[in-house]
């Protein structure tokens, strides 16, 4: 597309400025810190007919809950639509000589924004020709703290280039609740009515200025706290329901910097009750203002380097590949919640698309790279999950299940929000999704605390619904009918294979899980079991579903069958399908979609990538061939997959495509929706590339194991793998794979099939 | 129940009062024409605790077109509802003394209502003890004319039973746009804005007031017109936009008759433009006024002598069948819509139930009825579609096929407004439905005319969507996936055995068709065939399509299937479903009813009724045993069809319960939402039951053929038939059946498999 070549492998940057790139841009120079996300708004607005633009702050799990209207509604659909809601924003505005700065192409120059992975700090620079006739340097900067999750920290510089003078500046903040433009696109999000969000309280002092609001059905309090500092002058405020702004009038001089920086804190009343709401924000806000900028940009560093400490991958190669990898992995740092009550939304923090939800794609997509970089925030991730464990027990019983717990298909609070059931609560693989998460988890850390803590119950109650919902027929095999698999241009199908197989892995982890409670932990397995009424019998039946389970086989091609009857569906007329009529689901009826083979996304090949250890590679490679030439690939779900699995195979050229495909699918906006948020599955699905493809890396059996199959276009890959307790550094090339433990004691991992010990000494082995 | 034994068969009487019935006994009550229906209300409102009451008036055709939410849209979702609109109601006020009328149980004696099905009159009357003392007689009646479709006529009538004095009455004609209230049920039928009924004139002069008023959306424009007359007094109106009334203070004496006569008639602007609008209301009211009342029941008895001369079916028995039934034909003499532009809906003219909309039950629970007693009905439900032939044609594009034509699932002005696709759109069947009664139309009439008039080009044109829909499969079976059959609690499955059986039929009929215009309308066909575009290619692969058409069939059960999976699934829990459960689709997911073998409602046995001539009755009667256990009946078009294929295979007892089933359903309320209407298919289920069940009529070779089998309850069953110019008496006990030919010419007819002659003279056979 129209990028410059990117030099700085640590930075993402911009150059010049498109009208009609700046929506999808505000979603990738969006910053994070897992609770605030803020998007790469323009302070001071964009040119008139820029179109579809979204200012917006979100807090993670702060989100409002609609009643969802059903022309015709039938029992046990989603009662309610939680919605992840902007909260008060801060922007500057900038008036010389009663003009006030607006971003007018014709007056600005040395325009350069960029994203930076090192700082966490978004910064904007231009050079503003006054139509009066001076030239003022400008720079925004804007990060949220990784130090205090609350805070965000907003910075003017302005330099005057030909003339002393005065410049007055104004932070505002504003309460106002800003939503995307209305797009007749699914995909969007919807809009929160005004009158949903309730102004409970809003002052200004001379510490700073506030607003207080209340989501209207959910009950949750917000509050974002403002201070402003500045050198050189005094500040001046004024203060409304509808804005608040801090104000000073700076002496500038000729060349010489001037700066404000405004501190914003945000609290909701899910963390802090009572006082503690308002205090905190105050407390937060004005403990980040004492830091100098150079301070805050060294914390700011600090915490980033341990980040990356464990997350970076490192890939020799000109292809672009070492700083778009590292955009995503930065934007997963942004975006995920840390505090184990919020998840990874689908968009993260950068945009309202999807309204905001967590779905299965936190799992799959997302919770490996955290679980081998930072096991901790893969714990937080499955801490969200247990938070929401009581919701679903209430859904099961909604569902019909008398026991057992469904979890939501998408959802900020727990309820289940998705009101078009084929696919949303149809999709049962959610429950073995997030039961698969658990025990690589628990494989990875054997944390028994956490166990103990809620996570063996979630695995057991969430196990509990596969024999209600299947059914062992007269053939002695256990099938499980009206489903909806990854794949959703198909719907309610019969045994949909990834379904059964993740179910048959999630039976098994049960079993398994209840033996070793029973066997480690006694007192706790049999407090458990009492409590949630859980009989031997039962764990014996869900072993013999697990043996019993039907996995669709097609003997004449030799392949693993979507579901029962996807194969005796007519192929989708690919040829006379214009590429205008992509994604298909913008352009055709579910029902026209649903009849062909066609897929959406990955689907049995997932499966395949997951649970396929005791799958043969001619199988997974015809599963492939087959399945590839029908997916259109219309979810951003899919092309990380299909290059893990290319890579398995031996498909090199297909494999580095994918991954490339996968890596400039927000960069280049590839789907036309990075407007509503950055694709944070896809994020995940580079990790995937890179050290489930690439590297090879597998984990299912416990036991980590390597095939690395570097693209011909890189020289080597470098990253690093926390696994019980260790630290493992890995180099591949070409020719060479070294291993070199960092931390924790020696282990043996599998590469190419052979164990390989793993110690601190560097270990090089030939591939 | 609680209903008086039924002494006069030719009415439908009400002895007492109970508050907990008012609401659907509005709907038993109600009276219409084919184009105004009027719901039974109280003109004094109810009693204070009342449920659920909802006086209203509808107009066949005229509906709002509300744009139709959806928290999560796709493709071609159905745009928008249109909902059948409550237009003014006309109703009675009295006052004595200063004492306004209200039904007060305990001031109200001599109670008495009843719906005569001879003259079409509603009468309620009742004796009220005013509270100062005075005891007054009156009588309500109501009757939708027979001789204009336009007009309603109300008289009240009042007699002093202990007093003279003044009795103050006003005739009220009330605009206000009454809903059902608020209830949780999906087949209630939604609400209407009242801003979106627009007032555009009102006005008051001697001879009359009027409302005229538009829809929003759907700009059907509507005027209401009330005259009203009395013997002896001044006639005085007060009028403004909430109300008009028309005010009489009668000098009443002891003993002595009083009354007032109003008249209302509507008009709509799908038939009356500009100044007509309110000219014909007028002129059609005023006519109707100047009719003495004996000489507008004289008029209505004659208007229903001439529909039940064909259309009444006498049974000698003494179980209240004879009443029920007339009854059921009564309510669809008066409900389905005469014009060509309107239908039958759901609920008839009788409620807003389902929004009014007209679904395949015209075509396949009532048309027959019509057709076998007054085919220019039968004719005027098919104009209905091809007048919706266009909207038709553009849903078929929104749908996907490039060519043909695919009726709306639910609607009243032609679009789409089936929002839940699943058992909505995916009911493709609807096609053949239409064209199955398009080709028992033709074959009972021989009406070329219409075949020319659009009738030709319907069937072609929905015959069009089989070959895109389905496809050939490698085993060269023309296989139709992705659809739902009748049944309801199943959904979009792969070749459901009714719809294939029907599409096999419906291809037949099109390349038939397309056969006998080609020969005898040569100038016709081709015009027609040019100006669709269809080759005779095209006509081979229907023929071909219908001649590998795929049935499922299963070798074990030896029966048909209901699709290709339905029986793998397992049975539902049927003992552990308490009958509070039921319907299942209050109480349980769609998925869970989806994933398990059980219907709402008739559906392979459907198929084996309306083709089933070339089944062998042992696989019926197999497929009846394994049907018939695994059905809710939840469906009110379940039962009826159960009675005729019990019939057939020889269930006597069973055929006779299922028949007394249909006829309780709305007397009795079993379904519990009567409230919303009357159930017009379960009424056309009576005739069905009657003709097609004990007489064991047959038409679909385009031979009638009888095969009699009364209930042991029954004496005898008369009725008439009308067949291609004839009408056949036919009567029938259990030893003979006699056939007489009434009109026409001599036909033969098949008796139990044999050739009968039938003719002027009665040739009665031994059965």
């Amino acid at each position: 597309m129209n990028q410059t070549p990117q030099a700085d492998p640590w930075c993402y940057r911009e150059h010049s400025f498109r009208a009609a790139d700046a929506a999808y841009k505000e979603s990738l120079f969006a910053v994070g810190n897992g609770y605030l996300g803020i998007r790469g708004y323009f302070d001071e607005g964009y040119p008139d007919g820029t179109p579809n633009t979204s200012a917006a702050c979100f807090l993670n799990g702060v989100y409002e809950s609609l009643p969802i209207e059903y022309d015709e509604s039938a029992y046990g659909f989603a009662k309610n639509c939680h919605r992840i809601i902007p909260v008060p924003r801060q922007y500057f505005e900038i008036e010389l000589n009663g003009v006030r700065f607006t971003f007018a192409p014709e007056q600005v120059t040395d325009y350069q924004r960029e994203l930076n992975f090192q700082t966490g700090a978004y910064t904007r620079t231009l050079t503003w020709q006054c139509p009066t006739g001076e030239a003022l340097e400008i720079s925004f900067q804007r990060a949220a703290s990784h130090l205090d999750e609350s805070a965000a920290r907003a910075q003017l510089t302005i330099r005057p280039l030909n003339f002393h003078g005065t410049v007055t500046v104004r932070s505002v903040l504003d309460p106002s609740n800003s939503s995307l433009n209305d797009v007749d696109d699914p995909r969007k999000g919807g809009t929160i009515p005004a009158e949903n969000w309730l102004r409970q309280a809003e002052h200004h002092a001379s510490d700073g200025s506030y607003y207080h609001y209340r989501t209207r059905n959910s009950g949750i309090d917000v509050v974002a706290f403002m201070t402003t500092q500045t050198d050189a002058a005094e500040i001046t405020s004024e203060h409304s329901e509808q804005r608040s702004a801090h104000q000073v009038s700076l002496n500038v001089s000729e060349g010489k910097l001037s700066r404000v920086i405004s501190t914003v804190s945000y609290t909701d009343s899910r963390k802090h009750a009572g006082d503690e709401l308002l205090n905190n924000a105050r407390r937060s806000a004005q403990q980040l203002a004492q830091l100098t900028h150079d301070e805050f940009l060294t914390a700011q560093s600090k915490a980033l380097r341990d980040f990356w400490s464990t997350a970076d991958i490192q890939i020799d190669s000109d292809d672009g590949a070492q700083y778009a990898t590292r955009f995503s992995l930065f934007h997963l740092f942004q975006s995920t919640g840390r505090d184990g009550l919020s998840s990874i939304a689908a968009k993260g923090l950068t945009g309202a698309g999807y309204d905001g939800h967590y779905f299965w794609d936190s799992e799959t997509y997302i919770f490996p790279f955290w679980l081998f970089s930072h096991p901790d925030m893969a714990k937080s991730l499955l801490q969200y999950r247990v938070s929401t464990l009581a919701s679903a027990k209430q859904r099961a019983r909604e569902m019909g299940h008398s026991k057992g717990a469904l979890f939501a298909w998408r959802t900020i609070g727990g309820e289940e929000c998705s009101s078009y059931f084929p696919a949303g609560t149809a999709q049962y693989h959610i429950n073995a999704d997030i039961a698969y998460a658990s025990k690589s988890y628990f494989q990875a850390t054997g944390d028994y605390a956490f166990l103990k803590e809620g996570l063996a119950e979630l695995v057991l109650e969430t196990a509990r619904i596969w024999l209600d919902l299947g059914h062992s027929g007269e053939d002695g095999h256990f099938r499980i009918f009206s489903v909806t698999g990854p794949d959703e241009y198909t719907a309610v199908v019969n045994n949909n294979f990834y379904t059964n197989k993740m179910a048959q892995e999630h039976l098994r982890w049960a079993c398994e899980l209840a033996q070793i409670l029973l066997s480690e932990q006694p007192a706790f397995a049999h407090e458990l079991m009492m409590r949630i009424n859980l009989q031997e019998t039962e764990i014996i039946h869900w072993q013999q579903a697990a043996n019993t389970m039907y996995l669709p086989y097609d003997n004449d091609k030799q392949i693993y069958a979507q579901d029962d009857s996807f194969l005796q569906k007519p192929r989708w007329d690919f040829k006379n399908t214009p590429t205008e009529k992509y994604p298909l689901l913008l352009h055709f009826h579910p029902l026209v979609i649903y009849r062909h083979q066609v897929l959406k996304q990955a689907d049995t090949l997932l499966a395949l990538l997951l649970a396929g250890d005791d799958i043969d590679p001619d199988t997974k490679k015809r599963c492939f061939d087959y399945y590839e030439p029908i997916n259109t690939h219309d979810s951003t779900l899919s092309t990380c997959v299909h290059g893990v699995i290319a890579n398995e195979i031996g498909y090199a050229e297909k494999a580095y495509d994918y991954y490339r495909t996968t890596m400039h699918l927000d960069l280049e906006d590839t789907h036309h929706n990075t407007y509503y948020g950055v694709h944070t599955a896809a994020m995940g699905g580079i990790w995937m590339g890179a050290v489930q493809g690439f590297a090879g890396l597998r984990y299912a059996s416990g036991q980590l194991s390597f095939r690395p199959s570097l693209p011909a276009a890189w020289r080597s890959l470098s990253f690093k793998v926390s696994y019980q307790g260790r630290v493992i550094a890995i180099t591949l090339d070409h020719q060479e794979a070294s291993f070199e433990l960092c931390s924790g004691e020696a282990l043996t991992v599998l590469l190419n099939g052979k164990p390989l010990h793993v110690e601190q000494s560097l270990k090089t082995a030939s591939l």
